[in-house]
């Protein structure tokens, strides 16, 4: 079965916010055994709307939508179903009774804007929208189904696993997709796709194989559609134990699986505990560590030491050291590793140092220029990486370089 | 002008990426003048491919796609637009050359796979790529254009600034579009709206406003198509002006601006410093701040106090605290922004304690309660908030509501 995606607004078309709804509904959908077709976002725009849903309908058994339902003019998308449906607006006292409730615990007055938020078009089914004003709505014609649902992602997402997700499973009957992705790290795209040829050359034609390149991973998915999960996920299983045996030391993981997650696993198995020492990743590495749920198992601590002070008085990073090499330096690096290893007791301690820009760079440190440590019981390791020119990229990079630095120490 | 953007690869429809290239792309065409009509995903799909140019070909004069251009098989993109212009592979030496000499760089060898990077559709112009092996390409037909960019964001953002936007600008001749975001703070959509009711009826028709909410901010932006840029600006800066004198207390800045961008300014303009410890948000706050440009003006030293011991013996927070009230409380939120605060010398300290889940909530501290302190030279302050029930929301909003209290005592 075929599912379209149509994202509405003006600030998607405009690019002033990045359409996260889009990827959330289309794995929804997937997990479930629903191809998505196609995925169009137009503005806020009563023509646009109209020919984008009827095109979609023509090739797509189920439309969804998003955006364009709050409760202020910009926002069209409910009158102009109500005017594709033919069908007039009635007040619906369930939502009407929950957008009150809901807005005096916030101290906000049921205004005329809110009121309207309780009219909804009479053809259509009200999916309740617990989380906030704007309710769903599920419209059929003509056998195929047509869902809006505001633009909010949290509220989306909870509508579409509560209410549309069930609805959908009971009105069609689905056949299986099924996406099983190999994470590997160290070898570049061009060179993996030589390694691994014979093995690609060797998959049965419904097992579509896509490389997914990015600066420290290289992902491969195989997928397959509309077939029966069960035994198209054990063919897929034994097609990765093969590759296995091909790059066993290329491999990082599976499915979401992440430098930091593989890490993550690797220290909750051992038993062992991990301190962070930032200067230019300001606290991203840390970050990536604690975004994951069990992290404070052996995450212990981090010190983002900005100023040379902090370096000096809080991982007691001496003070010589840094007048004689600069801040950041090689000495300065692996000072930063072993003090935040000591201050906090953890078996493993990383640092970075290094010149995140846009200014602050020299020839012989340009900007992008950062040392990575590492400190364990039985050393520790330096390394100087170049991780690009933009702010954002060089702090992105050197996180990545400095966490494979700590697996591969892990390791050994 | 209007153009069209289509997005290509199976990753983007099963929703395994989300797709930041639509949006960085339809920003720089808007700055220069031509409108986004609309925006399609497709998947590596030779016929669907061909239809979609086709259909966007007949509404828009440009049409601009990236991805499916790499060196593996599942690229299509390359194959598919020689089809459609009817126009034989040729070998570009400039970008052989390229390639070849990038990949030696890495250590890569230059196999067969990436010799096929070289190959071009005879008719187009190539754009040459010198941030990857993939070169981008131009083509023509009845006077409308089609461009194809490598789908590595990096990349492609490179080749829309260097080669597209000049041809383009050269090619058509662009009136302007205007956007002005205003970015407002304390104020929920709906009573924002009422109150500005008065002042958006005034508005001119050519000068759209759109409301954009999210948890901790509402911003206001007001569009205008095709126009004298010149004059719609200044036209817009007195709409706002105006504005400014209906909810003076509710405006953080203009444009891009954050929570985090405004406490930026503040302490700059101040010349104050910063300092932060952070227990649940685990460095999301110092990577908020050390992300921007020029923090390390004011930001000296972040802690991400994970574990008891490290708030005791790094930030200084009593033992006995800690046991009498537990880690997530008042009393320890304090401590730890006045600890923060002595170790660094910061004007400022900021400090979150808090339960992110999924695990580690009781009935009287539930996941998603967050106690938040600010410490500064005239006293602590403390407020508890509900932060939502999902780890990465609770970290983000705990986030928020940390940058808000901080800004709240600076502006006292």
């Amino acid at each position: 079965m075929k599912a379209s995606i149509i994202t509405i607004g003006d600030e998607i078309l405009i690019g002033q916010i990045v359409d996260t709804n889009a990827a959330s509904i289309s794995r929804r959908l997937n997990a479930a055994g629903i191809t998505v077709a196609e995925r169009t976002s137009v503005g806020d725009d009563r023509e646009q709307i109209i020919r984008t849903l009827e095109r979609e309908l023509a090739q797509s058994e189920a439309v969804i939508l998003t955006g364009g339902l709050g409760p202020t003019k910009d926002d069209i998308t409910k009158k102009t179903l109500a005017e594709i449906f033919g069908s007039r607006m009635v007040r619906d006292e369930a939502v009407a009774d929950h957008v009150r409730t809901m807005l005096e615990k916030r101290g906000i007055a049921f205004n005329e804007l809110n009121q309207g938020q309780a009219m909804v078009p009479e053809c259509c089914t009200v999916l309740f929208n617990r989380h906030g004003t704007a309710p769903g709505m599920w419209f059929e014609r003509d056998g195929r189904v047509v869902v809006s649902l505001p633009g909010v992602p949290f509220e989306m997402e909870h509508l579409m696993e509560d209410e549309v997700m069930p609805r959908l499973r009971e009105r069609f009957s689905l056949r299986q997709i099924v996406h099983r992705t190999m994470i590997t790290s160290g070898l570049a795209e061009s060179m993996l796709a030589e390694r691994i040829a014979a093995w690609e050359e060797a998959l049965p034609e419904y097992l579509h194989l896509a490389y997914l390149p990015s600066p420290t991973v290289v992902r491969l998915r195989l997928s397959a559609y509309e077939v029966d999960g069960e035994s198209v996920g054990r063919e897929i299983e034994e097609r990765f134990e093969r590759l296995k045996e091909i790059i066993p030391q290329y491999i990082l993981g599976f499915e979401t699986a992440t430098l930091q997650s593989a890490v993550h696993d690797l220290l909750i198995s051992r038993g062992e505990t991990l301190a962070v020492a930032e200067s230019c990743t300001g606290g991203a590495i840390a970050s990536r560590f604690t975004a994951m749920a069990g992290a404070s198992a052996y995450f212990l601590c981090g010190v983002v030491s900005y100023s040379n002070e902090a370096k000096r008085d809080v991982l007691g990073v001496p003070a010589e050291l840094i007048e004689r090499h600069g801040a950041v330096s090689e000495q300065v690096a692996r000072s930063m590793a072993e003090g935040v290893r000591r201050i906090s007791g953890a078996d493993y301690g990383v640092a970075t140092t290094g010149i995140a820009g846009p200014t602050g760079g020299t020839a012989e440190k340009p900007v992008g220029t950062v040392w990575i440590a590492v400190a364990s019981e039985s050393g520790t390791a330096a390394v100087m990486k170049q991780s690009g020119t933009d702010r954002g990229q060089i702090i992105d990079r050197a996180s990545g370089y400095a966490i494979s630095l700590l697996r591969d120490t892990i390791g050994r």
